[in-house]
Parts: structure tokens; sequence; C-alpha cells
């Protein structure tokens, strides 16, 4: 039996509320030229040492040991879902995390503007990389495509060669391959679909892609483009439904957003800074249970290999920390989705550092909250889809199983 | 979906080499006769103490936690494959045991020497545990059957009163009951097929054992013979299409062997030291990915319950350690399959002490390569099957899992 069938029957309402921080890539490991320390090891956190020694620590694993989770399966799994079994397609992702609004039904697509030589087979995927804002003149000429058999299209750069096209309609549906071969010396693929129900979506993306063509014929280097990932929004139950949990984000990222709203999260204001993530958290604190608050900072610093600059957004995090607790919520925990070390500039496998405060929390002997001490924590070594689960008990909203 | 499936789509190559060393039956528990000490925490090991300082270390479970594993789940644990799904049977885990060579298709049985008495009931299931150079003997008069309705047999001594029947031909179907009842008072068992096409199968078996009784009959006390585990090669993809690695064995024992063997893993020579078999290491080491070293003295002194004899291959494998880190691994992990307590004389379910180095296996606290040690580390507890997933990732020919 998996996690969602246990907690169906489990779950009650109470007025407490949960937050959970989540720096982004966190999780590291240590540097010789640092002090052989991890970058929370190095930084100066006062609060989060008083606090550490008031919770239970641990660390968790996104999909499981030797596994490096993407953005994707890495929040998913923070928030209790499966990222073996719930898959958000690349189309859906790019389009969300460019702040696109997805319904469920649309169907996004995964774009590059690529070359293509004389006898239309591709010389280059990726059309020299060319800058964001070529493309976002080129994305302005496709524009010019507003419709196709009554399907509504919509053309939203990304960075470089990156954009998404969402088709909006009736009757349409996700199963259809990717036009991109993936080699290049191959002309783009045909649109087909992998069920007779795609066939209407498979003949308007082939016509997208002509006229895209057509428009694009004079331009170089990006004469052509290759469609991938196509998909739609999942069908999985929300934060309300899953939970009973009236959740918001604090969210500045597009991507985040994004996926909080995939799960039916209210996307509050999110400045700038860590204090001002803070602060819309104490505004909007008794008008939802359940508070996702994103620092992108870490990851940021970890995939750029800056082990100083991630000590320093931290200790931000850190400075920040009193005025969360000016509204201190029932269930505290302080993680994130993922580890991105600094030594290895990417997202990696090692488990998440994780802390969890709350009045029945289940003090442990871990006195700072870093990767080694979280080792030794009372919640050990745990796959992420089982954080929320273990929120929802530290907030007393489950039952007990079985009599 | 399985660790299998998510793998493969992950798995990349590069040049990294891989190496395992196997202490077989390596995990202990604390012994009040040796200062509360394991045999790990008791010997002197400090090639390993400055390895475990540089080092992540863990603990491995084979099965799950209480399950004691025989030699064939520890080893598939410890290689990557569920033992849960993954059955290697009895018959072909013996037949390659003692080194013989199983083809697809071929059926192997383990099988006794019994003692049968006037009527044909079993008196004694072992036949007194006749002596091996009885057996020996015995086996010899069997191998006059040379073949059966066009299929091969061969048939090969063990110990004491077990011996291995294989039979080699077309169309043959391991789906084939034992003969062996299990319990004295009986009448050995007809071989009846499970199914339609094993009926062949069991017909040569069962003329088999009418000749091997006619062969035997003036024999005391090793008069009949029952067979068990009627098994044939099972199709589980090897390393190099599981992992993409060219995998080699150093490995003396013949079960060692005949599992690597299965797996597609190349024997190289294994001499009778502990400093020849790291000398094969270096000799080999830029013909392979992947290197099984399998060190068999550990689990024979657990099951011996010679407590200082296995602090002595503990001390040895420590000593030898410097040649093989001449041509030190991008991944190292020194293991064992299983735990063998000397106090308990057996196998057990104590997790496996684990200890993986790589330039980023991520350092921990812990400071000696010991149980305890092991149990403070960062790579907690988790399913044997797993390990080779974090070998892989700390190799880095492992992509990322989604966006």
């Amino acid at each position: 039996m998996g996690t969602d069938n246990i907690l169906e029957g489990l779950i009650k309402e109470n007025n407490s509320k949960i937050a959970m921080v989540v720096m982004d890539g966190l999780g590291d490991i240590r540097s010789p030229e640092f002090e052989n320390k991890t970058p929370l090891e190095y930084a100066t956190t006062p609060n989060m040492d008083v606090l550490a020694k008031e919770s239970v620590c641990g660390r968790h694993m996104p999909v499981m040991p030797g596994i490096t989770p993407g953005s994707g399966p890495g929040h998913l799994g923070i928030f209790g879902y499966n990222p073996l079994e719930v898959i958000i397609g690349r189309g859906v992702l790019e389009a969300v995390g460019l702040g696109l609004e997805l319904k469920h039904g649309d169907v996004a697509a995964r774009a590059n503007f690529a070359t293509l030589d004389g006898d239309g087979k591709i010389c280059d995927r990726r059309a020299g990389r060319i800058p964001t804002e070529k493309n976002k003149e080129l994305c302005g000429i496709l524009s010019q495509i507003k419709e196709i058999d009554g399907v509504e299209v919509i053309v939203e750069p990304g960075k470089g060669h990156r954009f998404v096209v969402v088709f909006k309609g009736d009757n349409l549906n996700p199963a259809v391959n990717d036009t991109d071969p993936q080699h290049e010396g191959y002309a783009p693929l045909r649109a087909k679909a992998q069920k007779e129900e795609a066939a209407f979506t498979a003949d308007v993306i082939n016509k997208f892609v002509e006229r895209a063509r057509t428009l694009l014929q004079e331009q170089q280097p990006a004469n052509g483009i290759l469609l991938r990932g196509i998909s739609s929004r999942p069908k999985i139950p929300g934060f309300k439904e899953k939970y009973k949990l009236e959740a918001a984000a604090i969210a500045s990222y597009p991507m985040y957003r994004g996926i909080a709203d995939l799960l039916g999260m209210a996307l509050l204001p999110a400045p700038d800074t860590i204090e001002g993530l803070f602060n819309t958290y104490i505004e909007y604190n008794n008008k939802y249970d359940f508070f996702f608050i994103h620092i992108k900072g870490t990851d940021q610093a970890g995939e750029d290999g800056e082990f100083l600059t991630k000590v320093s957004v931290i200790e931000k995090v850190d400075s920040a920390l009193p005025i969360l607790l000016k509204k201190k919520p029932n269930v505290l925990a302080i993680t994130g989705d993922h580890s991105s070390p600094c030594s290895m500039y990417s997202h990696s496998w090692h488990p998440v550092p994780v802390l969890v405060n709350s009045q029945f929390c289940g003090i442990d002997d871990a006195v700072r909250f870093t990767e080694n001490q979280c080792n030794i924590g009372g919640l050990g070594l745990f796959e992420s889809r089982h954080l929320m689960t273990l929120l929802l008990a530290n907030a007393l909203r489950l039952d007990k199983y079985g009599a």
C-alpha cells in the first residue's frame, strides 16, 4: 500500500500551521579548501543552532540511494508525491517554469530553435545557441501563429535557443512523440500520435511546425524548430485533496511557483530578500495551514561552485529566521529539495539534511543543523516522500492507524 | 518502478574504475570475551582507519531487517539485484559452486545420497553423512550414466553426501518438483512436470533416478539418491547490459566465481593470498571497469566461531591494501555480502558495514571502518541492492533523473 492510500483514512484537520523552508540544493559535501567543512558546517548559524538543539534531525533521499534528482522530482518528493510514479512532463515543467498558466487538457511542448540544411536535415540542434534576445525576436515572429484548426497557440521564449509552445483547445491529447530526433544529420521527425485520441493533436503540431518553418525560412542560423516533452498537466491530487491543507507558496522563481500551482497552492507575494519571504509568511500566517517558502540562492551557489556564496545565503536565512519565529508555526521544517555540492557544480545524489521542530518532534542529540549532525538525528535516513507525513504527524493531523 | 527501470535511462559510460572488496561475512557483533569489541573493532587496521576518515560509511541490509541471507542473496544484493525477485535455483548455485559450466537451457539439480530400506522408503536422507571420499567413488559409479534419451548427464561430487547432476540437451525445462520428500519414512517422490513443457525433463530425471538406483543397489548406506532445487541458469541482465560495465571477478571459491560468471564477469586469476588478489587487480586494472575482489576467510572464521582468525584475516586485508591503492580506483567500496558473527557460528541478519571512497563521496564523521562507526556514517542504513547505484553515482556514471 502506498503512502497515499494509508494517509487517506488518517488525515484530520485542526488549526495547526506548518511551514517548510526549502533551501534549494542545500545538501553539500566537505571541501578541503574550506577547513574540510560543508557550507552548513562552515556557516555561522546561531539561530539554527538553537533550533537544532530543540528539534529532530535526519536526512532524506529524493528518489533512492545514488540517484540525482532534477528540480521536479526533488520538489515532488518533499511534497509527498512519489517521483517515480508522478511524472511531470518536460513541456509542462518548462511552461509553468516560464509562468504560463496551464489548464487540464492544454498541451505543452519544450522547443528548440535549430539549424536545418538545404535538404531539411538538422545541422545544429541548438541553432548555434542563439542569444536570448534573438530568441525573443524569433518567438515574436512565431506568435503570428495564433490559432490552428480552432486550437489556440501560445509561444513563449526561454533562455538561449529554448522556448515553449502551449496548445489550448478541446480534444487535445499529449500522447505524441518528440519531433527532435536527438541527433544531427537527420530531418526533424513528424509528430505522430501514440494512440488514436492524439491524432488531432499530432496534426495540429505538424501544421504548427510547417508554418513555423515558413516563417523562419529566411532566418540564419535559426531556420527550424524541434519539439520535445509534449505533455499535459498531470492529474494529481493537490494539497487540499491529499492533505486537507490550505497551502500557499512563497517562491519567486517561476519553476517552483509552477510546481506549487500544479499542486493547488496559492501563490503569495515573494519579494527578492529572505526577510521579505519570511515577512510574507507573517502577513498571511492566519490565512493558510501550510507554507512552502522557497529560497533559490543555495542551489545557484552550488551549481556555480561558489562555496562562500552558499555559506552567505545560509547565514542570511539564519539571520532572517527570527522574523519567521515571531509567529512560530506548530511545525517547522528546514531542508532542501536535493543536494548541490559546490565542488560538483551540479545537483547530486547525497541525502538532504532536514530539521523538524514541533512540540512533539522528539529532540535528538544533533546540536547543529549540518549534514553530519543530521546523520545522527532521530529521523534517520528516509525517502523524501515521507517528509509530509512526518510534518502532518507533528501537527497532530493524523489519526492512529489500526486499532 | 524498480531500480532497474530507473537506471536504464540514466547510465552513461566514462573511464572510471570501480573496485568492490568483499570480505565475506564481514559484519559481526561485540564479543564479551574480546573487550566487548567486534573483530573490526578489535583488529589493528591503520590503512582502513585512514581510508575511513576520507570516506563515507554506512550499513546495508541484504534482504530486509531481520532476514539472514544465504551467499546467493547476499551477493545478488551487493551486485544490485533484488534478492526477492532474482532467484538463483539451488541446483544452479551448487553447480556453479562446483565449477561446472552452465549454459542457458541446461538443468541442474542438487542431490543427496540417501539410505533406502527394503520397501524403498527413506531411512536416512543423508546416508549417514558419508565422507567426501566415498561420495567421489559413488559419483564415479553414477558417471557411467552418460546420456538419457539424447540428454547429456554430468555428475559432480560435492562435500559429504552432496552432489550435483546437470542435464544438457534440447527442450529441457526446470519446472520439475523435488524428488526429496524432506522426511524419512517416505519413498522418494517421482519427478513430476509442473507444466506441459517440462514433461520430457521429468521423464529424463525419473530414468536417471532409476538407473542410479540400479547402479547403487549393492551399496550401503548410500543405496539411493534424492534430487532438489531443479533449476536453470536465470535470465538476468549481466553487468554489461545492466550497468554498461566491463566487469571482472577476482575470487578463488567456486561459488563466487560461479555467481560472477552468471552475471557476465570475466574470471581473473585468484591466487591464495590477499596480496595475490590485489596484485591481480593491479595487473588487470586497465582492462576492466569494475572489479569484484572476494575474500573468503572472514566468513569461514565467523562460521567456525574463530574470533581471532577473523581479526587476523581483516588485518591481512588491511596490510595488503596499499597494493590495491597503488592504482587507486575512482570508486573503492569495502564491505561484506552479509554478517557472520563468530559468536553465532553462522550467517546473520545484522546489517553489513560498508565504506565508499571517491572524490565526491561526501566524507562523514566515521573515523574507523567498524560496524558502530558505520552507524553514524553518511550512507545510513540501506538495502544492499542500492550499493551498486551508489558506486555508479560516485563514479559519475549516472545522469540526473528528471528535469
